[in-house]
Parts: structure tokens; sequence; C-alpha cells
């Protein structure tokens, strides 16, 4: 189903990172779907939340943790997203914190909880608390493939990667890990993105380069416009390797290989989507400014109008036009718009470009990835790329049968 | 398939109004597709229009025209939006209007030109021009259920209705044909309705009017989220009754007719929405105003996730309010929300309404048509009703197969 995705062959370990993974049948059976991720004592850890005002539990407790105290540990669970729970669903969340601090010798403070699964269901505190000693015991730093498969919902293939980068002071490493395929059930808990360096890095810069970068990968994504918001994206960085990010040179060498980790595992959720057959690359330029590249961006790429015609590989250029004629941009100059569909230039002067033939169309809408670009004529010098997938029988079914 | 949806007994004839529908062979074969209407001299005209930047090229003429001079006739072709057809497609549209003022013996400045259909392909002039004479002398007040017939495209059920009114001054009629059944290739140009009555208003109160209750039913409905504008829908006044709207007991009057007029044709439209098997009202309360109770009820009326579990009847409330959550509201206190569907409460205090289950959910998740209430507690008095259909099988069939 996935298109062009493959797992990765290995995931680098990082300096001051131990994981585990363990199944404890909180939904799923014969399968792990509980990750500990233990941070060394120094680590600085960056976040983006949800933006969803119905968030689940452990979001509010996440952030409040977060905002009180450097965290120790993080404990991922799939199968349950402790979601419209209300106060026994915050309690759960609490619970869980005080177990792990509780075998992690900390204060529960220094814990994150996530949960990401079916939603409105108590969270069974229970299963999690009784094989939180074998967590524990478990934790080793080659633990990422196996962490990756265990927060799997709907995913159909583990999302992760790895990548080295060479700073002025030495070679600092950065893996990250990612769940998402649709909004699936708990719409609200969908996206999960963990990353983690042992690069030592400033606490205010970290949060500014996760945001930066998230803006640019998880934000830039939709498969069906109810994903508009993610989860939640931590980014740790443990300082174990003992190579600082401090020069502007490195800061850009670091944040680059940041916004590549993050993309790629972005990209990743998109060619899982659920349904996918086609990868959509929707690049705008000559917008006023990147926000408004965005807009349009995401109008194309969240059209299912736009997104079935890509299903059935037909080079339905009006509807493209169409989109971006709705995205509600001031006094735009529609014959100012040109519109390639991968390098066949097919919208030109507000109508068919005159050279335009749908043999030239088909045969880029028979590939598998797609580009299209949309140039907005003279408007400034905003630009941005989204990605999304098509629109199939299959994410009616999915969607449709999901629950039961 | 269309839902509840069907054809009316009979249309009411309108003093001041003929009209001819004929087969010009544009691009259905054995149908009408084209109709020629005539509005008696004195009649006042209103129009809304899509605010897609890339309208077609009729809706600039149309434009342009009602803004010279008051209409003697209305020219409507289905098959062909004539959209995307740069400059030969403005010349095609004037080229019409030009035709049936000679053979009405009027300006073209008094013609209204209206395209529905395929997009980007040239509209074959000749074969409009062609079946001129035969319309004009086709002429008739008994013309509204074959005129219903010919604008359709892939609706399945014709759209029409008419209503008698008593004024202090007498009775008055109107009737109301439209197309629409989701956005459907062309996009930009797949909604038409025309409303005409008898009675004698003046300009703007016309235009007022049709502005307002244009808002409470065409732009409150959605079927994929591509129909947020609608291509055009005027209201013709022609007042040979003699009947005058003046009073402001009479203009209440008039004006609630229109209203249900609109919407009994808005609400036709999402019944017979490509691939619909459920037709939703999702209707919200409580809100600051009822431009944010909009926003609500269009952010969950366009939820694809909230719309696939409606296809599958699963009593999946999570997915409502998580559709509600991420509708951008300032400060909304998720505690106070409740949501029924029919009347069983399925959320109360930001989680499952105790008393709920899936039992009493599913019951009325088995219905065909389907009630939708989100209370936001105490935020204010706005409110508002959208409607929408659900997400099948059926409509990424039709969409993917719609143009070859």
């Amino acid at each position: 189903m996935a298109v062009h995705l493959f797992e990765p062959e290995c995931l680098l370990p990082i300096a001051g990172v131990r994981l585990c993974a363990v199944a404890a049948g909180i939904r799923y059976k014969g399968r792990d779907d509980l990750v500990l991720m233990e941070l060394a004592p120094g680590s600085r850890c960056a976040a983006v939340f949800t933006r969803n005002a119905f968030c689940a539990a452990p979001v509010h407790v996440a952030r409040d943790h977060l905002a009180q105290e450097a965290p120790r540990y993080l404990l991922i669970n799939a199968g349950n997203a402790n979601a419209g729970t209300g106060a026994p669903g915050m309690q759960a969340a609490q619970a869980c914190c005080a177990a792990v601090a509780e075998a992690g010798d900390t204060q529960p403070e220094r814990v994150l909880p996530f949960s990401t699964g079916v939603i409105g269901e108590p969270l069974p505190v229970e299963r999690i608390v009784d094989v939180l000693p074998a967590a524990m015991e478990g934790l080793n730093a080659e633990g990422w493939k196996a962490a990756m498969r265990a927060i799997m919902t709907t995913d159909t293939v583990g999302k992760g990667i790895s990548e080295r980068v060479e700073l002025s002071g030495g070679t600092v490493t950065l893996t990250g890990i990612a769940k998402g395929s649709g909004m699936v059930h708990p719409d609200m808990a969908t996206m999960l993105a963990y990353v983690a360096t042992d690069a030592r890095v400033e606490s205010d810069q970290l949060q500014a380069m996760l945001e930066r970068c998230a803006d640019q990968s998880f934000n830039a994504i939709t498969v069906d416009g109810d994903t508009s918001t993610n989860d939640a994206c931590v980014l740790a960085a443990t300082g174990a390797s003992g190579v600082a990010v401090e020069s502007a040179e490195d800061r850009g060498l670091f944040e680059a290989a940041l916004l590549r980790i993050c993309r790629s595992l972005a990209q990743a959720i998109v060619r899982d989507g659920e349904g996918a057959t086609k990868f959509v690359t929707v690049r705008v330029t000559h917008a006023r400014d990147a926000r408004e590249a965005r807009t349009v961006g995401m109008t194309v790429a969240q059209s299912p109008l736009v997104k079935t015609a890509l299903f059935a590989s037909d080079p339905n250029w009006g509807r493209i036009l169409a989109a971006v004629g709705r995205a509600g941009l001031p006094a735009l100059d529609v014959d100012a718009v040109t519109i390639h569909l991968g390098d066949v230039r097919i919208v030109a002067d507000g109508g068919r470009a005159p050279e335009y033939t749908e043999q030239a169309g088909q045969r880029v809408m028979d590939q598998a990835d797609i580009m299209i670009t949309i140039d907005l004529g003279g408007r400034g010098h905003g630009q941005a790329e989204v990605y999304t997938c098509d629109f199939s029988y299959d994410y009616v079914r999915i969607n449709a049968e999901y629950r039961s």
C-alpha cells in the first residue's frame, strides 16, 4: 500500500538515550505496544503539541511536566489514546508517570506520557504498570527499531531515520522515529515523532529549531485534512557526544540535518497515508509570503476532487485551477498563474497551456511520485511545499471499518 | 442514490416568465441541455455569483451585463462550463448573448449567460445558436419542469419547488429550480439556481433578500468541501401579479418563503450529493456569533472522518468531538460542550456522556436523515445550521471516473 516507502535498515543509537519496547496488551495482541525511553541526566528537551482544543489527557500532563522539569523518561503507548476520557483520563496519565518515576527513582514531573489509539476508552493503567519493571530492566541503546514498531497503529511500515553530521567540534548523530497514517480513529492522537541527538544544544535554541523544522515538515502534510495539528513531536538533546551546537555555522548545519530528519518522517507518514497510491508534492512559488504559499498549497492538497483525480491518474488540470481559485487570495491575477504537472506546463494565462496535450499530462500522472508546481506570478517571493497523497476507495474502507 | 429526494410533482408557472428547454447536443445525447428563460419587461433581477477567482467566462459576462441593464433573457447550458477557456471563452459567451439578443429583439446586455459542465473545452457556440430560434419559438409559462431537467449534469433527481404566499395585497407565487450534486468535474461551475416570483420587489430589496437567504441555504451546504462557493443563483421578480412587497410584514412573509425555497433547493443538492447515503444536519448553538457557529458546523460537516463514520453508520462520537476541537475557536471551554446525535446525548463535560450507550447511538446512526447538535455552552447566542452528506465509496468512484 505505502508509496515507495521502506523500513530503515538500521537506526543509529544516540549516546545518552536508552529505550525498551514491551507488550502490555493494551489493545493489540502478539506485539509490543509500550515504549519506555530514558534520557541521560543533563539532556534538554523541546516539544510541539497538537493545537486541538480537545487534546488528550497525556498531552495536558506532558505539557505541564515539560514546563516544570527536564524529562528523564518518556512513556508511549499505542492502542488507546486516553482522549475524551475526562478527569479519570487525567488520573490515569498521572498514575502512569508516578509508576515510571517510582521504578526509575525520579519525580513524576520528569516523566512525559504519550498515548495513541482508540478514543474514549479508559486507559488500562494496571496493564501498563505491570510491565514497567520489565521495560526498565530492558532499556538499551539499540532499542530504536523495536520502539519504532511498537508505536505503530494503522501504519503499514515503520518510520525512522538516522543521520550523522560533522560539526566544528566533532560528529553528532540524530535518530528519529514517527507513527501516523491519516487521522485514524482517535483523530487528535495520530501522529507522534521522537527525535534524539547526542549534540549539546541549549533549551531555547532547541525549541526554536524544532518549531521551525516542524513547520516545514509535520505541519506541511495532509492526508485527509483532519491532520493539520500533530499530536506531539519531541526533540531531545543529550549532549553525551560532548559536541556543542553553538556557532552560527554549526547551528545552520545542525538545523538543516534536523529538517531533513523531520521532512523524511513527515513524508513517510504521507507515503503510508491511509489508502495512498500516490505521493504528491505541491510546490507554490511567487506568493506574497510563505503563509500565502502554504494556503494555496494546502487548498490544492486537501481538495477531494484533486485527490480523486490523482487516484484515477487523470490529468484533470481544471480541478487544480479551481482549487487555486478558491484559496481566497486577495486580488489574484489569474492570467499570471502557471501550473506544471511534473515537467509539463498545463496552465498558462488563466487557461490550458497552448502546447499542453493530454498525453503529456497522462505520462506524469501515471507515476507514483508526482510534483505539482503552482507559480502565482509576480505577487512576491513567498514559497512553500506541502505533501499529500491521493484519495482512494481504500481510504473510505479503512475509515468506515476502523473502529469495529 | 439520493437520500429521501423526489422530483416535484408540479412547478407553478410565474406570470411574466416563459421558458423553453431544447436539445443542442453540447455534450449529452438524447436530452435537452439548453434553457432559454424570458422575463417580462419591468422585471427586477438579483444574483449572487461564485467567489472563485478562476470563475468561468459566463460569470464575468453575466455580472457585467447585470450591472448595466435589467435582464430580459437568461440562457443556460449544461455539458460545458466554458471555464478555463481564456479570451475565446469570453468571446463565446458574448456571441451567445448577441444571438439571443438578435432573436429576441433586444440588446446583448439584457441577456445573462450561464454554463455548467466540463471545464477547459471550447463552448460549441454554433450548436447553441442553431437551436435558438426553436427555443424562442417554444417559450411558454409551463416550461419549468423541462428546464429543471435540462440543467442537470451528474444530478440523479431534478430539483424544484413552488410556493404561494398570501401578502396584504394578494397572493404571489415563487418557483425555483436548481442543479448540483457535488463539485463534479468543472469545480467552479456546479451549482445553479433560478428562483422567480410574480411579486413586485424593488431591486435593492431583492438583492438584500437573496443574499441573506443564500447565506442560510446555498452557502450552508457542503458535499465535499469544494462547494463553498456557488456558481450562480438568480432571483427574478416580474411584478406581473401586481402585488407589491412593501410593508415590513409583507417583506417578512416574502423573505421567509424565499428562504424556504432556497433551503429546499440547497438541501436537495446535498440529498443528491455524489455517493450520498445519508443527509446530515449539523446544528450549532451558543456560539459567540453566527459566524463562529458556522465555522464549527462546517468543520464537522467537512471532516472526512466524520463523513466516513456516517457512511459506516458508526456512532463514532470521538471524531465529532475532535472536529469541534480543531475548529480554531479562541478559549473554547471543552468541558462546557454538549453534543447530541439525534435525541441521544453523546458528549457532556468534555467526554462521553455518562448515560450514553453504543446501542442508543447506533439507533440514530441507522437512519438516513441524521441531526448532529453541538451546544458550545455559554459563549453567546450565535447559532447556525449546515447541511452535508456522508462520504462513500461511490463518491470516490464518481469523481475518479467522471471525466473519461
